[in-house]
């Protein structure tokens, strides 16, 4: 999906929502487990609930390799069953020497056919350019995320600021707008207004609202640019909003929230 | 395996080895690709070719991810045909918030029964922490690595020091010798002494020796403390000695080589 079409479906749905699949098996309302394929079913049906108010889904790798070569089975059924109408990422957090990062661009842009998959910086320009080498594909590389432990190096002085703005500023030298976005937490919004400066142009994905505790209506104000620029992350706060048969309903209700929420920042 | 044994494990056979299953379908010999997989028989033909010369196996799984829940499957087997006589690592530099760590963690320590994994440490000490609470298990944490790209934020200043430093530091007192290793590439043999004096006591994972260039000889002089605290791996330069019928034994003489060049310096 290119940046014009995101864009263009943010616009058309009034919504820059996308929903984290992090499809705990233990989580999962009971009756799902006589599935052959609890996962997924659980997967089909949240997507089917939840698609007309996000414009994309977000896989967290993890969730699926606990479950080993039967999750992983469960992630490419669902990458499959949302298609190109959803912009699809790889929550995966990839990154090694150059002939590895090119093994998983392989595996998530190719034999997984997702839209954008996240990266991890540390390694360099090498561990990330072999993602951004793929037309109409994306990296979404790691700023400033939204947990405790970005304190302990994103946070700290390297250069002339933190290391996160120098990962921001050195990795827009590797991308474009047009295939480089950077994760931002919705928890660091103290930071936002300065992140923004720093890449005026690029797309966010924004984890940590809702169990987080990050809030949309102040990334929102601070972070949004004229083609919006923001995709707003919501995993468990969506997906396990119910967790009895009424499932998918709960997790509709809590999707349609957010996305009138967003509408209304959109005017 | 716990560091006791590990460093037993090294004394007994003379040799800190660690062969790198890198296993590229499109680099295996043409005539296992009539298997029923492929890449499992290869594996299984080199472990049981190099199993006696080294101490340790290291899967990179961004081989086995490129194809998808197939490649899953081969991993799954290739780990349970090592068995416990050999300290295993899932290559995979993982690392993510705090519950998503473990997920990871619950992938490569119980779904595939790994001694160890390597994981990033950009998201810092939450990320780090679920893969520390397993007992008898290992992180291995990226320090300074060997490809170009560690020159853009790992060799960069940060605080007192570089970030590379401030990473082994800060992550000394979240494990211990007993449970955390570093990756330090064979490549960065200038920094060797310095980064043995900043850990003098934990393991370090020397990716980088062969097809990246770095040299066994300097790394053994400058980096071995008094229970050796080195596993050397080779990938390409061991596993693809050869690409005939006689693979396997091309990969012997190859692993033999380093394990005798090892027993020299052991004395």
């Amino acid at each position: 999906m290119t940046r014009q079409q995101l864009v263009e479906e943010i616009r058309k749905k009034q919504s820059y929502l996308c929903v984290g699949l992090d499809t705990d098996i233990t989580k999962i309302p009971k009756h799902l487990l006589a599935a052959a394929d609890p996962v997924f079913e659980f997967n089909r049906m949240i997507i089917d609930a939840t698609k007309d108010y996000c414009v994309s889904y977000k896989i967290n790798t993890a969730f699926y390799e606990a479950l080993g070569r039967r999750g992983w089975d469960s992630m490419e059924k669902t990458v499959d069953y949302i298609g190109k109408s959803h912009f699809t990422i790889a929550d995966a957090k990839r990154g090694d020497i150059g002939n590895t990062s090119t093994q998983y661009a392989k595996a998530f842009f190719e034999t997984l056919n997702f839209d954008a998959i996240t990266v991890a910086p540390y390694m360099g320009s090498d561990s990330v350019k072999p993602f951004l080498e793929y037309k109409h594909k994306w990296t979404i590389l790691l700023g400033l995320t939204s947990n405790p432990g970005a304190q302990d190096f994103e946070l700290q002085p390297a250069g002339n600021g933190l290391l996160y703005e120098k990962v921001l500023t050195t990795a827009a030298q590797w991308g474009t707008p047009e295939n480089l976005m950077y994760v931002v937490g919705a928890t660091q919004a103290d930071s936002f207004t300065a992140i923004r400066s720093l890449t005026p142009d690029h797309f966010y994905l924004v984890p940590g609202v809702g169990a987080q505790g990050g809030s949309l209506k102040e990334i929102s104000a601070k972070a949004m640019n004229k083609d919006v620029g923001l995709l707003v992350n919501a995993s468990r706060a969506v997906i396990f909003a119910g967790n009895g048969e009424d499932f998918a309903e709960k997790a509709a209700e809590a999707a349609k929230t957010y996305a009138q929420e967003m509408a209304g920042y959109l005017k």
